[in-house]
Formats: C-alpha cells, sequence, structure tokens
C-alpha cells in the first residue's frame, strides 16, 4: 500500500505547537513567573444560558424513549437551519434552508468542502495566511498562489487581473491580522473570482465582531457572491463554542460550475458524515434565539473591552498595529524592528507574556506578533502594563 | 475551476433515499396503514441513565467559567482515551492511549481515513457491501475489486491468494450479512494482508452484537493484526449514540508502512478536525463505566431478543436466513426466488413492514432482504405475524 506522499511536504510541527513548546519550557525554567497567554485564539467565558438551557434540554430528550434522537439529517436539523437563514435575513441576505449545512466547526468544512474540487485547480491564498488553507491544499496536491498582504496594502490585498487562479481563499475579519474587506472591496473579488470562473471560500468565523458599518457579515451583501461564494461560518468565537464544536456552511444552490456544487456537497457529506450532535444542534439553534444573542453579544463586547485595553497601550506605546476594530485579533509590528520569534521570546521572559509570531502565518508575518483579546479584562491590563514596562514607557 | 469529476460516477440517489421515498409514496397511498420500519440501522432506546447524567454534568461545566472548556486535544481527552484502552483490556487487547483517536462517528473517519493514502492503491471491498467504502473509493478515484460474499462461503469470503490488493475493507460483525468472522478466519486476513503489504480497515461497528465466543471483538485479539489493522469503531449501535455522535479509530504504532500511519492520522486530525464536543466525549466516557457498561447491555440485550423473535419467526417460515447471532442485523433470502426489490414491495404492501433490499448492497445482495432488530418488541413480533400470514404459515 503507498501512502499519500503530500504528508512529507507539509511542516512536521504545527505553529502553535511551537508556540506552546518554548511557553512551556520557559514556564519550567521559571516556576515563579505568572505567565499571561494572548497566543492561542480560544475564548475564555463559559456558554450563555440560553445555550446551557437548551443543551440541558435536549441531554434530558435523550434520556426519553419518546423524545430520543438516532440519526437526524445530513444538512442538520431544519429548526437550526431555519435559525441560521434567520440570522442572514438580518445582513439583508435571503437564503434557502437547503443552502445551509450544519457541521462540527469551520476547520472541517475548511478541509472537507476540498473534496469537491479537481487536484489540478490553482488555490490562491493571502500571505499571512491561516495555515490550513495552505496544509490541506498541499496534502491535496494543488499549486498555491499567493496574495501579499502588508502594510502597504493595509492587510488587505486586492485581486491582481493578470494572475489566474480557480480556488480562492479569503478570510474576513482576518486571521491573523484582524483586517476586515469593506462591501466595495470584497465585490472586487467576487468580480475577479467570476470572471476567472473561480470559486471564493469565504472563512467568516470572526463575523461577530465586525463593527464597522462598512464591512459585510457576509459576503452574500455583495451583489453577485452567490453564483462564486461559498461561506463558512463557525459558532467557535461567536458563541464560544470551540470546546462544544459546531458550525455551518452556506453553498448556494446558484453556485454552477461544471457541477452543482449544493448538491456535490450534501453527497460528500450524506457519503462521509453523519451530521452533528443533536444535543449540539440545540445549543447552536439557542444562540440565535433572542436571549442567546443577548448572551454572546455580553460575551464578545468583553472581548471588544480588551481589544480597546490592547489598543491604548499599544497606541501608548508608538506600537504600530492592524485588526482590533473588527476582530479579536490585534496585529502588531514588532517595536525596533525585531523579528517575530525574537519579539515573542523577549516578550516572555521580560513580560511573560504569550503572543503568536506572524511568521508563523507566512513570509509577509515576518516581524509581526499576533495578540487575542480572549483572556480577562485583569490579565489584559496586566500584561500591557508589562509590556510598557519591558519598553520604558 | 474543475469540480470532482468522480462524483459523476456515482449513484446519484443513495440505498435508502430509495427506500424511504417508496415507503411514503404507499404511506401518502394508504394513510391507515400502520406501517413497522425494519430497515434502516437506527436504534430506538434512549440514551442510558450513565451516558445522560454525564453529559448534564459537562453541559452545566461549560457554562462555568471555573470549569468551562475551550479547545480539546485533536486526539480526544485523555481520560476517553484511557477508557477506551481499558475496554479493549476485556479482550485482552493492550493498546497505547495514543492509539486511540475520538471521532464523531465511524462513517466519518471511514471516510476521511482514505486521505492518508495514495490514489494509487487497489481497493478490495467484499459483495455485499456498507456502500460508503465504494463510494468513498470512487470519489477518490481508486479501483476497486470485490471479494464475493455469498451463501456458498456462509458471506464470509477469505482471501484469494490469487489477487492482489492494497487496502482491504472489511466489516465484521457485517452489515449488510449479519455474518462475523471467527479468529481463525480473521488471521487468515491478516496473513493475506502482510503478504501483500496491504492495510485492513475493520469496521467494528457491531462489535458490541457478538455473543459467539470464537469471534473476536476486537481484529488485535488475532496476531499480526496490529502491523496491518486499523479499527473503526463507532458508539452508535453499542450505546445508541446515532444521534449522539461519537465513535473511535484505532491507528497503531507499528502500522509502518513508507510512513508511519498513526503520525500521518495525528496531522491529518490536527489539520481538518478540532476534536468531538466536551459534552459528547463526557457522554462517551460514561458508557465505559461499571454502570454504563450495565445499561448499554440491557439496551442491547433488548435488540438481541428482537433478533431471536426475527428468526424464530423465519424458521417457521422456512425462509433462508443469515446472521442475528452476532449482529442486529438478519440477512434473509427471499422466499420462492423473488427479487429484493419485488420481496421489498410485496412486504411493504401486504405487511406493511419495511426491510432493506440487498441488491442495493451489491450484486451478491440480489434476491436477499436485510432486517434490523432495533424495533420494539411489540413491532418486531407484529411485523412476524404479519410476515407468517402474508405467506399463509
Amino acid at each position: 500500500m503507498k501512502t499519500n506522499h503530500n504528508y512529507s511536504k507539509i511542516k512536521e510541527s504545527y505553529l502553535f505547537a511551537e508556540v506552546a513548546q518554548r511557553t512551556s519550557k520557559y514556564a519550567a525554567e521559571h516556576p515563579d513567573a505568572k505567565i499571561i497567554k494572548m497566543g492561542i485564539g480560544d475564548v475564555t467565558l463559559p456558554l450563555c444560558k440560553a445555550v446551557v438551557d437548551a443543551m440541558h434540554a435536549a441531554v434530558s430528550e435523550m434520556g426519553v424513549k419518546e423524545t430520543f434522537k438516532g440519526y437526524g439529517e445530513y444538512r442538520g436539523y431544519d429548526f437550526l437551519c431555519e435559525s441560521i437563514v434567520g440570522y442572514y435575513k438580518k445582513f439583508g441576505v435571503e437564503l434557502d434552508t437547503e443552502e445551509v449545512f450544519v457541521s462540527d466547526g469551520a476547520k472541517s468544512d475548511l478541509g472537507n468542502i476540498l473534496d469537491l474540487f479537481d487536484e489540478d485547480n490553482t488555490v490562491l491564498v493571502t500571505d499571512p495566511v491561516y495555515p490550513v488553507y495552505v496544509d490541506t491544499n498541499i496534502l491535496a496536491g494543488r499549486k498555491i498562489i499567493y496574495a501579499d498582504a502588508t502594510e502597504e496594502n493595509s492587510f488587505l490585498p486586492l485581486p491582481d487581473n493578470s494572475v489566474h487562479a480557480d480556488i480562492i481563499y479569503l478570510c474576513s475579519p482576518n486571521n491573523p491580522t484582524g483586517a476586515a474587506y469593506t462591501r466595495d472591496q470584497l465585490k472586487l473579488w467576487v468580480d475577479y473570482a467570476k470572471k476567472e470562473g473561480a470559486v471564493i471560500l469565504l472563512d467568516a468565523a470572526y463575523e461577530a465582531f465586525i463593527t464597522d458599518p462598512d464591512v459585510p457579515h457576509s459576503a452574500y451583501e455583495v451583489a453577485g457572491a452567490k453564483e462564486c461564494v461559498i461561506e463558512i461560518c463557525s459558532l467557535s468565537k461567536t458563541a464560544g463554542f470551540t470546546g462544544t464544536r459546531c458550525g455551518y456552511t452556506i453553498v448556494p444552490k446558484s453556485l454552477k460550475f461544471d457541477q452543482d456544487l449544493n448538491k456535490l456537497w450534501l453527497r460528500r457529506q450524506s457519503t462521509k458524515f453523519n451530521g452533528v450532535s443533536y444535543i449540539v444542534q440545540c445549543g447552536a439553534n439557542a444562540v440565535f434565539t433572542e436571549e442567546g444573542l443577548k448572551g454572546i453579544r455580553e460575551n464578545i463586547a468583553y472581548y471588544q473591552e480588551n481589544a480597546k485595553i490592547l489598543m491604548k497601550a499599544l497606541d501608548e506605546c508608538g506600537i504600530k498595529y492592524f485588526g482590533g476594530k473588527n476582530s479579536p485579533y490585534i496585529w502588531l509590528k514588532c517595536p525596533g524592528g525585531m523579528g517575530s520569534w525574537e519579539f515573542f521570546d523577549k516578550l516572555l521572559s521580560e513580560a511573560n507574556v504569550v503572543g503568536t509570531p506572524g511568521e508563523g502565518f507566512g513570509e509577509n508575518g515576518k516581524g509581526y506578533l499576533r495578540l487575542t483579546s480572549f483572556s480577562t479584562h485583569e490579565n489584559t491590563a496586566e500584561a500591557m502594563a508589562r509590556l510598557k514596562k519591558m519598553l520604558g514607557k
């Protein structure tokens, strides 16, 4: 039996593994150090009451013969798909419930959606980039080209009409830079994709953090997007579901390529997937109730307050940064022209604060560091106090 | 963008969709008919108390900051992996927790595991076969060869040393035939796989229904299996998790092909998967407690009683069948030389009982029908009474 040799083409160690390793090494050597972790993008606030109550009710249903649920719909339960359709209505986007597919998370769908595409397609990703987009395509043996996201274009590259692409990954609000495309900018990508006959895979995992009215919550707010965009969404950051696991992917019926992608995705899911736990889908459904939306907005507001604390401190330190406004991420330029890992190590050893080195996300991440706003107010403020002290501000 | 054209090579409509369609058409035309469904292999008994209690506790933890869980281990929580290792000890099988990977179900892993293998491998499946093994490999563009499972070999084909295979699917106890390999028979497959340098993907979803002491609960009870077998397990039938979604896959560290499959699978999962819900993993963990095992055994005993009711009635009708003994499935030979769909339609229209036509599982399924033991005692007895009446017994 021959294994998939594309595995030998991807890095053995994942970025966050290296961050964790250096952090634990430092912690072992300095047992008294109070390390504040602002590296990995994991939430810290508990699930809101509406979600917890809904899951308790669902668990109880599963324990009673009359209300027990066996296999569900491959696409997800109608009640949840309808709630998601209702959520999109708030953005002025009309969806059919059959265009909504419930998943166990955006990461799974971002990888699995590639099953629908031929190996012989050119993939365009922005650099810096969420490593999953790159690794999944290397494993599938596809050619990858990069669009530079730099300080010059505010980390929001626009299409280059002299370049051909078949599959385009966009993440807006962006991980890691926190930069977010406006409707007008996204329209340029939609027009480019239609010209190229390309599909856009839009990772909208950070949608709930958008505050700028010019930034769309869904790509489908942009004319023509339903003919070229698959939107992949997650409740991980929206509702604190990183450990509960639920997301959803929108595959419009108007995505007509050489095959109907909506039909193809349903076939893929019905062949390789058996749906998300009924209990989790009930919790996810509660997110979209009035009480649920109120609960998650309170949590997001808490994280956005952390982002403000970070931005204020960085301003006071004279450190240039991107993101924070429409994103839980702050993408800062390492002071004094330091390299990513150099500043990571300095921050860890002198301030006991852990960030994520930008170069782990690609060439254009060199000299940058990502901080997240998912900590507590206290730790965020303490981390920034230590940063200022470290820089003598 | 070019789509994956292998999708055009698989049937548009899935077997169970056709069964559902014919059933609902009949129901619409005969609104008074009390239809008894013994087609799809879905459980009907609720989750046992230990599982329900554990999930309630986990849901409560997720609602409190101090006990809230974010991202978990890609492989699954250690507490669950250790419980699974403990479960295997009962079969005399020693595993390392790092050889256990928690999944959202056997179907997902049966499809996703193919990411590890080169397209240029020959896949061997038995016929009749669970359609997922075939469809996932057609989608991946692999050559598929068939081993005939027939009445002559009691639906337990053994390896043909004149045939080469790289990836071998075995399902024991089998879906759809209910036939189960003994240790000695499985040893022949292990020896063949090692001779061919092949990997065996063993679908052990029905392991909990085994009653025959000569039938192994795990392939690793057979010498040499750790060098060639990946075992894919599910709690769907074992613990009624069809709607709760949890399974596990064993990838031994001693699986040394041209790459280390254990390392490859961890890399695949960490790239394309973010683990199973903490709540579901807590429920799964409760299955392996003393109280949990007692609870699931009671449910399985209930289904096994249904199988006995089915077998007794078929004996009385002089209908030949396989399975039932180590499996929730009864694979019966359609009386009077009827075809699968012919008998399906007769059973539906004259007895209002729904089975699954054997030919939906492959050429060798022609003339057979699958019945499941997942109904209630009352409905199972009623269905068999109607069958006898239909056949004038």
